[in-house]
C-alpha cells in the first residue's frame, strides 16, 4: 500500500473539514493527489485551492463567478459526477447538511472508498447507503472523532461487541439552568468549549443534536442496535469514544480534540503515518478526565434524535431537515435557542412516517420538513 | 475455535491468580479441562482443587504431605514436565517469583501457549524466552492487567507503535513524605488502594518495583525499546494501559481492577466470552480519572528496574532476586520499607554483569544476589 498515491476528491473543500483535509494532503503530499475539489460558496478560497492543487475536476455552485477569478484549467462536473468518476479512489464528503446525501450515494454506488465527514447523509438515508455499500463493496470510513474512535477500537475485533459508548463534550451549556438556556445568544452558542468547528455543527453540539445524529450514524456505520449505543458526557473531549466487548473489556481511543487525526486516519487507513503537525497528547498537562450521564431533559434534541433513529423510516430525514432550518433561523436571530428542539419536535409530530423509504421519499420528507419549520416560525406557532 | 475444549495446566493454582483462574474455568467449564495443577505450599487447598477438578498431573513441593490428605488418582510430575506435557495446550504460569522461570522456559520450548502471570521469568530471562518462543512458535499471552491492556490495544495493528504507556496506581504511598516512607509498616504496605493481590506483588506495588518489572516485561513481550515505554500514574486503576501510535492516536483498555478479565481473555483468546461474573464498568460511578507523572526520587525501585532493564544481561535477574529477598526480609520485619531499594541497589552495584547470559549465568546471578542481600542484611551494611 505504502507507495500507491491515492487519487482524492474533496467535496466541501472550503469548509472546516475540507481545509483541514487539504492541510493533511499538503503535509503528506507524496501519498495523495487531488483530482477533484468542490465547494458551495467560498469562491475566493476555492480559486486559491484550485491554483495550489490543480485538480482536474471542479464543482462550484456558481461556476460563472469561479471562472471570473481563476486562470487554471479544469473541467466543471456535478458533485455526483466527481464522486463517481473512475479516476478517483477516495471521495472525502465534507459538504455540510443534506447536500452531502446525493454525492455520498453516488460515490457508494460507484464502489468508491468514502471518507465521510457529513453526518446527514447516513442519518437521512442510512438504510439505502448501507445496503448499496454492501452491494458495491464500497468502504465507508468515518471522519468524525467519535466514529473514528469506535472504528479504531474495532480494528481486529469487530465481533463480540456489547455496546458503543459515544462521548460528548456536553457543549457550552452543560451547567445552564432552564432559564439560562432560554436566553442563550448566538454568540454564546458558537463558543464551543473544546472543538473548533463549522457553525452548524457548533450549534448542534450546543443543543446535543449533534450527538443524537452521531448515535444514528453509529447505528448504520457499525450495524449496532440503538439500545447498544450510549452517550456519555466527557467535557475534556480527550476520550473520543469507546467500545465495550461482551467480556466487559473496554477499548477507548484518545487524543486532543483535533479533526486532523481522524481525517488523516481515514485517508491513510489501513496504514498510520507519522505527521509532525499532528499534536501528541501531553500527559503532563492532563490531570483529570471526567464523565457524566447526559441530561435528556435539558437537551431534548438528544432524545428526539435517538427516538427518530429508533422509529426509522423518514423520521431521521425530517429530524435533520427540521434541525437544519431551525439552526439557520437561530443563527439569523429569528428564533430562540430553546425553539430549536420545539421546532424539530413539532415537525416530527406532524410528519407521516414512511417505513423503508426510497430516496425520493427521503428527499420529499426533507423538503416537507423544511417548509413545515419555516411555516411554523412564520405563524409564530412555536 | 468455539467448540474446542482447551487442555489447561495451572502452575501456582493455590495463589491469588491460580484461584481466580480456576474460578473462570468453573464458570466457563464447557471451554476448559484442567489437566495439570501445581502448587508450592498450600497443601489443603491443592487437595481440594484436585478433588474438584480431577487433574491427571499434579505437582506439589511436599508430595508426601499431599498424598496423606488426598484420595484422588493423579500422577506426580515436575513443574517442567507438566508445562511441556503433550496432553496440555495452554500452561498458566501463576507461580510467584523466580520459580516461574524454569517451567515457563519448558512450556515455551515445547511450543505451548503460555498464559503468563509470572513477571520474573521474562524479567530474568527475557532474551532467552523470547528467542525460544520465536523458534518454537510458542505464543506468550500476558496475564497482567497492564500487558493484557497493551496486547488488546495492539490487536489488528501491531505496527506503527510510537510508545507503550503503562499505567500505575502509584501504590498506597504516593503522597507520603520521605520521613513517612521511612516509617512504613508491613501492614500499611500490604493495603493496596485498588488491587487485591498476593503479598509479594502488593509490596512491589508499594515500592513501584512492580511497575519497573512490568516495563522490562513489556520490553520483551512487545519487542519495544525501553525509551518507548513510559509509566504514568493513574490512581483509580481503571485505564489499565495504553498504546500510542505514530500518528498520535492513543488506544486504551479500561475496566475495573479485577484480574479475572485479563485471565479470561488470555484463556479464551482470540475469542471473547460473556461471563456474568465479570464486573462491567459502571460509568454512573466513575466521575474522574486522574493522571500524574511518576516520582522517580520517591520510588527509586522504579528507576533501578528500568536502568537494570536497559543494562540488560544478568542485571534484571539480580534486580529480581535482590528484590525478592529484600521484600521477604521486610515482610519478616527484619528490614525497613526504604531498605528495599537500598538492598537492590547495592546488589546491582556489586554485581559483575554478564551480557547475553545463558540460563546457567542467570540462575547463578539469581543465587549470588540472594546471598548478597542476606549477607548485606546480616552485616547491617544497608
Amino acid at each position: 500500500m505504502g507507495s500507491i498515491i491515492k487519487q482524492l476528491a474533496i467535496l466541501g473543500s472550503t469548509g472546516s473539514i475540507g481545509q483541514q483535509t487539504l492541510e493533511i494532503v499538503r503535509t503528506l503530499s507524496h501519498r495523495f493527489h487531488i483530482v477533484g475539489l468542490a465547494a458551495g460558496q467560498n469562491t475566493d478560497l476555492l480559486a486559491k485551492q484550485i491554483a495550489e492543487f490543480k485538480p482536474r475536476f471542479v464543482y462550484h455552485q456558481n461556476k460563472e463567478a469561479l471562472a471570473l477569478i481563476t486562470n487554471e484549467e479544469y473541467q466543471i462536473l456535478s458533485l455526483e459526477d466527481i464522486a463517481s468518476h473512475p479516476q478517483i479512489d477516495t471521495v472525502v464528503i465534507a459538504c455540510s447538511g443534506a447536500s452531502g446525501l446525493s454525492p455520498t450515494l453516488a460515490a457508494v454506488k460507484a464502489g468508491k472508498t468514502v471518507a465521510l465527514a457529513n453526518k446527514e447523509s447516513l442519518v437521512m438515508a442510512g438504510e439505502i447507503i448501507a445496503s448499496e455499500a454492501r452491494l458495491k463493496s464500497a468502504q465507508i470510513l468515518p471522519i468524525d472523532s467519535e466514529h473514528s474512535a469506535i472504528w479504531q477500537c474495532l480494528i481486529g475485533e469487530k465481533q463480540k461487541v456489547a455496546q458503543l459508548i459515544l462521548t460528548a463534550s456536553g457543549g457550552p451549556f452543560r451547567h445552564y439552568s432552564p432559564a439560562q438556556m432560554n436566553e442563550v445568544t448566538v454568540e454564546q452558542a458558537l463558543k464551543h468549549p473544546s472543538w473548533q468547528m463549522g457553525k452548524k455543527v457548533t450549534i448542534d453540539s450546543a443543543t446535543m443534536m449533534n450527538k443524537g445524529l452521531e448515535v444514528i450514524e453509529a447505528h448504520w456505520l457499525f450495524a449496532m442496535p440503538f439500545d447498544s449505543i450510549r452517550v456519555l458526557v466527557h467535557p475534556q473531549s480527550i476520550v473520543h469514544s469507546m467500545v465495550e466487548f461482551i467480556d466487559g473489556s473496554i477499548k477507548a481511543q484518545l487524543g486532543y480534540p483535533d479533526m486532523r487525526l481522524p481525517i488523516q486516519y481515514a485517508l491513510t487507513y489501513p496504514d498510520r503515518l507519522s505527521n509532525p503537525r499532528l499534536p501528541k497528547l501531553d500527559w503532563a498537562n492532563i490531570n483529570s478526565l471526567t464523565f457524566e450521564q447526559p441530561d435528556f431533559d435539558k437537551f431534548p434534541c438528544l432524545k428526539l434524535a435517538i427516538e427518530a433513529g429508533k422509529k426509522g423510516g423518514t423520521c431521521p430525514a425530517v429530524l435533520c431537515a427540521a434541525d437544519e432550518v431551525a439552526v439557520e433561523l437561530f443563527l439569523a436571530g429569528r428564533v430562540k435557542f430553546t425553539d430549536i428542539p420545539h421546532l424539530v419536535e413539532q415537525a416530527l409530530e406532524r410528519h407521516q412516517v414512511i417505513a423503508h423509504p426510497a430516496l425520493e421519499d427521503i428527499l420529499k420528507a426533507d423538503k416537507w420538513a423544511r417548509q413545515e419549520v419555516s411555516q411554523l416560525v412564520s405563524e409564530k406557532n412555536l
